[in-house]
């Protein structure tokens, strides 16, 4: 069996999901909120931009990025944790940009967003763009870029993701919205401090033996075969490797949410597996994704402007 | 390929890597510790208990209490996070009781195990026993339960688990430490205010469609074919559904730990997808296989005594 996306002109997110309508509650439970412990059309009913990413941290730090961009009041200091009922993801909202972690690998992101899509649905939202910013292993790449998605692919470098539903595999599409890539990739180009590109990003269920690393607790593969592999991967397209990004864009595109997924790259894996930056690299590295996306949604909420006259903020 | 267990007599965590030994210098990076930066030996070459769960702030309250168990100075308050450094897992020690939160899913507690395993086999720990404590859904057991793992199965409801090592699926053994569960279960038999039970634990990759719930953002299937399922895993043996014990069972078992998973049971599937029991009841609830695992850990530590003479603390 296999399902394709579902794009379509009413804006509105689609659960697709005919049970949802006879429950009387519908409680949110890993993001500590529900219908009828919280007004969800009040609280994200304006909701245009979702960013997620894998830490809590980094997330909090973007709301406050966005709420500097933005011009909102107040110093980002006293922005509070939407899901402070819970430790298993962090909420943030800045103006009409919602910004939430997702921790690492599939199983975290796709609970996250059943609950966010749901939350999305409850709130009636309209016309939500969604981008997962991440850190990921480059692949001929230098350490630092950064990789908007094209395709994301699994471990046999196939676009496709599969989802075990009860006994049964069902295979998803992994497409991501064209149009919103190139218009990231557009708006990098007044970047002029970090490389921007566009390539095929795998998704593996493992960091260590999964991504070809020498260094985990097992490893039963020589350094060519390492190689080997990764070159393959290379030759097939692929510019970076993460953990979430195929089931990412398989469940957004399944409710018709307009999908992006951009990464930094932390090292070359080409060249070795350990990431040994200076911290403060890795900390000037994590900001990239951030500072071309806030530079996106500011350009976006300015309205659709003639290409090329708007320099992005933050180039 | 099939890969069985490594248990040995020497005591000493294995991993099986040939890599490792020319590394210079091992990151270990979702861990923020290092062999460079960090003497491992003296931090933790005494460690003789890893308990694991999916919540940094349970497995900080779980290091409060071994810490209040055991005795140690100190009002658990300032336990600090020894994985300061990042916001991916959260880690406490409280005495030989290592305590550190994994996250969702296997790829994230694969991720955590490898650097943990690492870890162990850097600092020269021996005879190390691991336990993972959880929340699961039961099935055909009454909410708050706490099920002792026999044997982690698949959502086929086979004993294995299947790990992508480059492009090759490898499979693994999910056998878990039977003498450690007997054990976990003869100490819980003087526990009188909940059940504990042994039972089959299905490990599954996804909350929602993975598990049969009605209440996902995406739901393709009937509430009889659900009910189908669920019963068919319950004629498996399945007592409780959780995401990460194949993983924790295949891993652990490599590297020769003795691993059990202990979880308890929010409510019981075959009623129902929300988890809808009030806060102060699920805080309860998860509070039951830490008291357990405390009272376990302190009965090993008090020597091997006569069955049946010493009483369990905390019960």
């Amino acid at each position: 069996m296999t399902e394709t996306t579902g794009y379509s002109g009413s804006g509105l997110v689609h659960v697709k999901n005919p049970h949802l309508d006879s429950l009387e509650e519908d409680v949110l439970y890993h993001l500590a909120l529900g219908t009828k412990t919280h007004n969800l059309p009040a609280m994200f009913g304006d909701i245009k931009f979702v960013c997620v990413g894998g830490s809590p941290a980094r997330m909090r730090a973007f709301a406050q990025l966005m709420q500097k961009e933005l011009g909102l009041a107040g110093d980002g200091e006293e922005l509070a944790d939407i899901c402070a009922g819970t430790d298993r993801y962090a909420m943030y909202r800045a103006g009409p940009v919602l910004s939430i972690s997702h921790g690492m690998g599939i199983p975290s992101i796709s609970i996250m967003l059943h609950e966010l899509i749901k939350l999305l649905h409850h709130a009636r939202c309209r016309d939500v763009t969604i981008i997962r910013m991440g850190t990921s292993g480059g692949l001929g790449v230098e350490a630092g870029s950064v990789v908007i998605t094209d395709v994301a692919v699994d471990s046999f470098f196939r676009p496709r993701f599969e989802q075990v539903v009860l006994d049964d595999v069902v295979v998803r599409s992994t497409e991501l919205d064209k149009h919103l890539a190139e218009e990231l990739l557009a708006c990098s180009k007044q970047m002029a401090d970090f490389p921007t590109l566009l390539g095929h990003t795998m998704c593996t269920s493992d960091f260590y033996e999964g991504q070809g690393r020498l260094d985990g607790a097992l490893c039963s593969f020589s350094s060519e075969k390492k190689l080997e592999y990764l070159r393959r991967a290379y030759e097939a397209g692929v510019r970076n490797i993460e953990m979430e990004s195929t089931a990412f864009a398989a469940l957004c595109g399944l409710c018709g949410l307009r999908a992006a997924v951009v990464c930094v790259t932390l090292l070359d894996r080409l060249e070795g597996d350990q990431i040994r930056a200076p911290q403060e690299v890795l900390r000037e590295y994590q900001r990239r994704p951030q500072r071309l996306i806030a530079a996106f949604i500011r350009q976006r909420l300015a309205g659709s402007l003639p290409a090329g006259t708007p320099p992005c903020p933050g180039s």
